[in-house]
């Protein structure tokens, strides 16, 4: 057997575990992409997108990355300069993706485990200097969940400026109502809260970015809005899509919308809540601020210095497999994933297990 | 059942049809993208692509489709002027991907079913004007395979030229020796002659490349080569990579080297001489100028006014379906896909299938 095709059950935020009723659905026969199969498919799933990103927005089908749209981002909706909210890797990483697309952006930075406050955005938006905002909703790196709402109620401030928002890693999991919080473009990823393999990433384009993107030369072809637009009309992608993921987001789509948004937020705030309390009462520290932790993954302070590392790997031998911290933050701080079709009773499973390798105290 | 539920085999170039066998590949479980086991898998699946594509250098798994990596081309590799070979929808559009990326390039026209000849290419580069040549060996809107071995000998004349070329729909079915060819970006894509489902393409990166993107500004992130490169070393992709596709093209190459590389180019050209032969005996006449035919599909002229829908139509109904004619040629022309692990003998039940519906005569 070849290493990759031993089963370990994923707690990591991202890819995270593909229950076989998804994976059954990614393995269906092809459809032409031109087809009237495929139309139906796609209308189908966008519809669904709608709902439960609360939008009646457009929703769009990448075929790349959530990176990708990130490009799409920086590409379409900077004209001036943007502000880049930065709090972790991924937050920093959509900063250096904007100037390495010949972008100007700025940092608003505060150390990895706070989070980007209200005023601070208001405080920098308020010299003028900026047209775009690149806001990270859930900092996987770090766990901290920023406040979106909160921060939504300041861009009311700034009209002009685009209200940019990766939610990659909340999505499904917790609630993001895009145009109730007047997002221009929202976006998300398939192997997060939708539970289903990598491959394909999901994003909602405003009138106002639309306007915007209008004015804006040279957006390129792969990630153009306008060619994106195009081919909805005709409920296609613009370009040969993943069609397994899209398989397994309408199978799952239906499966959300039958569970019921709201009771999906409280399962994850629930799964949150239990390994939260499970952290704290073994004697560790919560990573993110107090307040902004996130519901779908939870960062773990190593103030006990274990070896995260020999953890992991106690684990694996039990067929089951947690995150180490991210980058630099690695070995001080674990995550463990709660999102997607895990249930509470996994989790309660998970958190046994780690309670017999940490052993007493 | 849902219209997309419904198994309707493809000969149709793109998605190709995909096989029980790869489609449970596809199924399997996800691994972390930065774990030991994800690196062996690309690290073992780059080694063969690399044998298959006869090439030792860099090759690189894309999250996108092919069109990206034009994307990625032209970002990477035009600095001047690109000269555009067109003739059919494709190329077509890559040349415009390139006008949409800001860059110059112009373009070498010649009418839809006619191939690009090495002369007229010649005559255009010896102006010196340009540094890039974007060729598409095999047009997929015509059925068209360009002569790309004697346009590789023009290119020796030109080393300041980057050769950049689609193989889209040539690769594994079509002879494409990377650096005997001096190819120095040569991009694929898993739905075609790979038989897989799409959400992956493939490419290739020269030395030459190499030196002539470190001088070009703007590259982007997400289809910048040397983003990929520095992934490349760690055996990872630079972001969350479609994984279902990874574990296809893994087991997909085994199945290649396999049956052997030489073995599947004639088992194509089988398929493909049996359908032009069909072809003219039922006395269509082929699309394609004569001794430039597509040994992955074949383009038909509809020159016996048949209602290509309606036979398109009574295939479905059978199960079983080809393409119409691609944009301003629908109706006029219609392709057959004879590509992937498609067997002889199959091309002959869905020939026998259209010489039912078509009748005497």
């Amino acid at each position: 057997m070849k290493s990759w095709e031993k089963h370990i059950k994923l707690f990591i935020p991202g890819p995270v575990e593909v229950y076989p009723d998804m994976l059954k659905e990614v393995g269906r026969p092809m459809v032409g992409h031109r087809s009237k199969a495929f139309q139906d498919l796609f209308a189908d799933t966008t519809e669904k997108l709608k709902k439960i990103l609360f939008t009646e927005n457009d929703v769009f089908l990448s075929t790349s990355s959530a990176t990708g749209v990130w490009e799409a981002c920086v590409r379409n909706c900077i004209a001036k300069k943007a502000l880049a909210c930065v709090n972790g890797a991924f937050s920093d990483k959509w900063h250096s993706v904007a100037l390495k697309n010949g972008k100007e952006a700025d940092s608003l930075e505060v150390d990895w485990g706070k989070a980007i406050k209200p005023e601070m955005i208001d405080e920098k938006l308020s010299t003028g200097e900026y047209d775009a905002l690149l806001f990270v909703h859930n900092e996987t790196s770090t766990g901290v969940a920023n406040p979106l709402y909160e921060v939504a109620e300041v861009m009311e401030k700034y009209p002009d400026v685009m209200f940019l928002v990766d939610a990659v890693s909340s999505v499904t999991g917790m609630k993001v109502e895009v145009d109730k919080l007047g997002i221009d473009v929202c976006l998300a990823s398939v192997q997060k809260a939708f539970a289903l393999p990598p491959g394909l990433a999901i994003f909602t384009v405003s009138k106002k970015a639309y306007e915007k993107a209008e004015k804006i030369k040279n957006r390129g072809y792969y990630f153009d809005f306008f060619v994106f637009k195009k081919y909805l009309e005709k409920n296609q992608t613009p370009t040969t899509p993943s069609i397994p993921q899209i398989y397994g987001l309408n199978k799952q789509l239906d499966k959300m919308l039958e569970e019921g948004m709201e009771k999906r937020f409280e399962r994850h705030k629930e799964m949150a809540d239990y390994t939260r309390k499970w952290a704290v009462e073994r004697g560790f520290e919560l990573f993110p601020e107090k307040g902004y932790e996130s519901d779908t993954l939870t960062a773990v302070t190593n103030n006990k210095g274990i070896v995260v590392a020999d953890v992991i790997k106690k684990l694996e031998e039990k067929g089951i497999t947690i995150s180490n911290g991210y980058g630099d933050i690695k070995e001080k701080t674990f995550r463990i994933a709660h999102m997607g079709d895990t249930k509470l009773d996994e989790i309660k499973e998970l958190l046994e297990m780690m309670n017999e390798i940490l052993g007493g105290g």
